[in-house]
């Protein structure tokens, strides 16, 4: 079934094939016309095939499950780096040069190595590469992105706030000192791991609130918004678990600067995602849904005027694991190849 | 299996038995020692038995359904009337005056007749019991229902958010001009009627916002919190649509005044809600989730520190059907009838 | 809340609390009017607060989990044993001979030791106490049930097949050598046990079915039926996982014998659990379902005619947790205490 | 975003555009490489854009909808005909025989006008066009697919029972008096209209069984089992309805014939569908599940021997949406286009 023509073809590599956003690397790349899948590793299934670990991906032919150490980097030209927090910084800094890299954990995220000690508990163990890495969120980053060789592939809620409050921020339209973040995620940003929050009989029929005032995509977010400010911003950020596979809801509480209108945000953002092929700014009235983003690409995002004068709601629609990780992957793997950047994820929402 | 007794047992009716708040009373009515149930009309299913429209009530004795016109008011004490919006007070206009009246309808709601009128589009059509009607939220109305002949049962998300701000802005804790309430709702909030919307495939796994800034529950929790505060207070209220039969859950923003922290703010909750049966205020670092109340007429509080310096956050779970409707219309019962508020709504959560 | 006479209560522990029958045995007992929950354990959770465990429970009033060793037996009157398979004997085998003991692991299911051994990989380890077992199918094994000192409380599975099976077999309506039962279950019956299977998102939107051909709960119904009959009795069993917390449908296929009808064989079952309160066989053209009976301890039979000349299908549906667990456990223990049956046990399933 | 190319392009319409085969038709042609989606009309949306009824679909470019009055037939090659059963018939008998037709209700799939008339209660009302019409079972089918004007395109719970059974009976390896086909299929397969049923809240956290003995698929099971056979074939057939979106697994239990052995019909349909891109025979031991379908045009199919000596099981999985309504629909284009069938369906399942 996988008919792709592989002359020229990026010979790719997946580090930590096992888990979720590896399994969606390899879902989207099987469309992909210029790739080919070389390399694909997991610890602890290494000798497995990988559809023993995930049947729904049996079609495709792809090479058996290896251990990290019996990896040929030489016959690769880049790899998506799917990998723990934590461990990741040290591999990638044991990779040969030559390669390019996407890492989809959180370890080249943070640039400020106090910031990172901080949040995650140590020193960084590469703080070299931690000074190369670009931030690949790819429409606001997109000159970065093409010139790196190694991309810290952003978090799911971290693209899902950014991809709305920056060019707003950027635009001077809000004020920056109580942006509050109300967001609401699907179970499999929880990844693969056999966690009993995580289990069914937990998380069905019910949600609540985690990580309240202390989740670690909240330093990303502030991050990318005190950046586009020129000065530091704090926000309230309060992540939900939802009982559903996939997509974030962040829906974002604003107060407007100097005047401007929930339909000036809206024409602001419409005009900077202008020709964008992933991200819609929807027209006045609509609100996005996370289902009409389930399995593509798409960032959705719809501005309404607030009941509170002087205040707006900014919604925005991902799919987690797509543009909120392994989507977006493929996004920046294709700027950095020089391809169009929907290579592979022309695929359109599964719905219902 | 209903072996209640019944000597002196009040009589009960339910106009509008046939959908999902109707269904609510008789399963706790069920084990409600001093009731019994006497009439239950349902205009399209006149004839038919309860168990032909709600199987899992096919257990209990009950009398077939009838139409309102063939009511016979003399024998009844109390009605529950789970009439759609709108027609709702006609028909309670037309009632014998002896009989006690909860009405869950919106109908009797909003105090204030031009707000009615702005927000359901039409005059009110019985000034008079608008007046006498007394709002229901028990915890915060208790004198008033037990002396009450009309109570106008809350909304469910309103009865959510206000059972949180109320005793803040009470206390002078949080400032009123910018509140925050971010709320997640089950589908059975939206009732057994058959819309598209309801569909469970276009439902399921997704979520989105919906009624942003026009929902007809923020006027009514705007009435409660603006007569907490003495001044007009505006909300933002966002309601969402969640793949779960049961429960909602607030999250709600704000701004600590006067020094106040977040531990000031549950200390101030859990005094005030010190002996409730049903409300509970949680300890630190503990979150609401709305599994956690399924199927009973509580309502869990907790209070988080923001990371934005002088904000907080308030976090209530209801079960919308129970709390959030028929739970707490039997509790308004129980007040007005003289017994102790906990009779028949002693079930736990149903939890996974 | 929990405003329970106590006077003359039985005393009881719940052995292994930490788990999902554990509490639904807690949730139940909380309306229980003759008993007092004395002590409970849990290994890993000894020291913490039941509602640390289980949030839902927090508002019962409960002793704090403790370890096995920890336990006062003379304290007690019953137990119930809620430990995973393997270890129950060699506890059960260590406690005091005036404690009632009702078993809600499979160590005492099977009366054969042989069959024992083969289907759980070891020789019994307390065969004295196997002989003494009685198997707890309440409605079907009543008079052992009420002299027993040790209950074997039946699966979940056997328990919905058997009910409905086992009138049709001992009535000689059906043919035994090829009786189908597939049958549909929620994710709780695999327990609180953190899996990868049991993980939401590998169960959500999905089914399939497991164990075929090689389930352990095949022998246990194997041995109702053929104690039934008289003769050894083998069938198929295929159980399904299904996307939701709680029920069991299983759907029976069979063969009629003698000339019978679908109408014979509801009248057979209809006979038989007349007066039953747990057991109902629904009229002609009702199909059960699982959520009728969420949260009761319901079993709602139905029987349909096939397009198969001479063949019948029957529906049976349970809750997993309470008829198919801790509902029939207490069912067993009011029984064994002389109490009514149904006390503790009168509520309502909750629907939607 | 879609950027196919359309030089001598398929032009294409679909008639009744609005429910969910007609959006999931048009999913997969919008990475279809050879075809051009030229009219699409919904009575009742007409005037509508697409992006109105099916948000998912924002981003394709199409053509607005329109009446069926209002269409031009000379400016297509094919049809998709999704509207209601009863109705296809008349409008399929005014189209121009230009047109090829692939027709996705029921009025054409039942050859024989006297059992027509039985199940769906009226007489055919174009008796010609039903001689004319071929089932489109593609696998089985083929031959006569490539050179039909017009397919009836087979029923989803159909699609997933022959399948598996049609080789095995010709194959003479079971005995075709006792076939029983237990099938479990998502809420999709109701269709997107507005009826209390297929509501979330009816839905959601249940399983129950319909249609039992009297569902409209079994007789079109029936013509292909029976034309397999030679002679008349009546079937068990029970179809459930299943908390999900999408999927249907059918589970299929059966008497081995002369010897033959679970492995002989394993080796007998992995024989049968070798090279076949869509069906998937498992190995040994490996049961199928929906979620590895979901979204794909595969069919995956297990066998497992029996527990009952002689008898085996036969397990099968698809999505309804998909090989189980548009899928299998563009599959047959494909054929009748001469081009490979796998064009435009090449997708991998979504999971989680």
């Amino acid at each position: 079934m996988n008919t792709k023509t592989t002359a020229n073809a990026l010979r790719i590599g997946v580090l930590g094939a096992s888990g979720y956003t590896g399994a969606e690397l390899l879902r989207l790349l099987a469309l992909h016309p210029g790739s080919e899948i070389r390399m694909l590793s997991a610890e602890r299934r290494a000798g497995q095939s990988l559809a023993a670990v995930f049947p729904h991906l049996a079609g495709l032919k792809l090479p058996d499950l290896i251990k990290l150490d019996d990896a040929d980097y030489g016959a690769l030209d880049l790899v998506f780096c799917c990998l723990p927090h934590g461990t990741t910084q040290e591999v990638i800094a044991r990779l040969p040069r030559h390669l390019k890299i996407i890492d989809l954990s959180a370890d080249f995220r943070l640039s400020d190595p106090a910031s990172y000690a901080t949040w995650y508990g140590h020193e960084h163990r590469a703080l070299e590469l931690q000074r190369e890495a670009v931030y690949g969120l790819t429409e606001l980053k997109r000159e970065a992105v093409i010139k790196a060789r190694l991309v810290a592939n952003p978090g799911c809620y971290p693209t899902s706030a950014q991809l709305p409050l920056v060019p707003l921020i950027e635009a001077n339209a809000i004020e920056t000192d109580r942006i509050i973040i109300d967001a609401k995620s699907g179970v499999s940003g929880a990844g693969r791991e056999a966690k009993e929050g995580s289990l069914f009989a937990e998380v069905s029929e019910g949600i609540h609130a985690y990580g309240i005032a202390s989740h670690r995509h909240a330093p990303e977010i502030e991050q990318g918004l005190s950046e586009a400010s020129g000065r530091p911003i704090l926000v309230n950020f309060t992540p939900h678990l939802m009982p559903m596979n996939r997509g974030i809801l962040s829906s974002i509480y604003v107060r407007l600067k100097g005047g401007a209108s929930a339909d000036d945000l809206r024409a602001t953002l419409a005009k900077r995602y202008e020709g964008e092929p992933f991200v819609r700014v929807l027209h006045r009235g609509a609100a996005p849904a996370t289902r009409h983003v389930r399995g593509s690409n798409l960032c959705l995002i719809g501005v309404f005027a607030d009941r509170l004068p002087g205040h707006a709601i900014v919604l925005s629609a991902i799919d987690n694991l797509v543009k909120g990780a392994s989507g977006q992957a493929i996004q920046n793997m294709n700027a950095m190849a020089g391809r169009p950047e929907t290579t592979g994820l022309e695929q359109i929402a599964l719905f219902p």
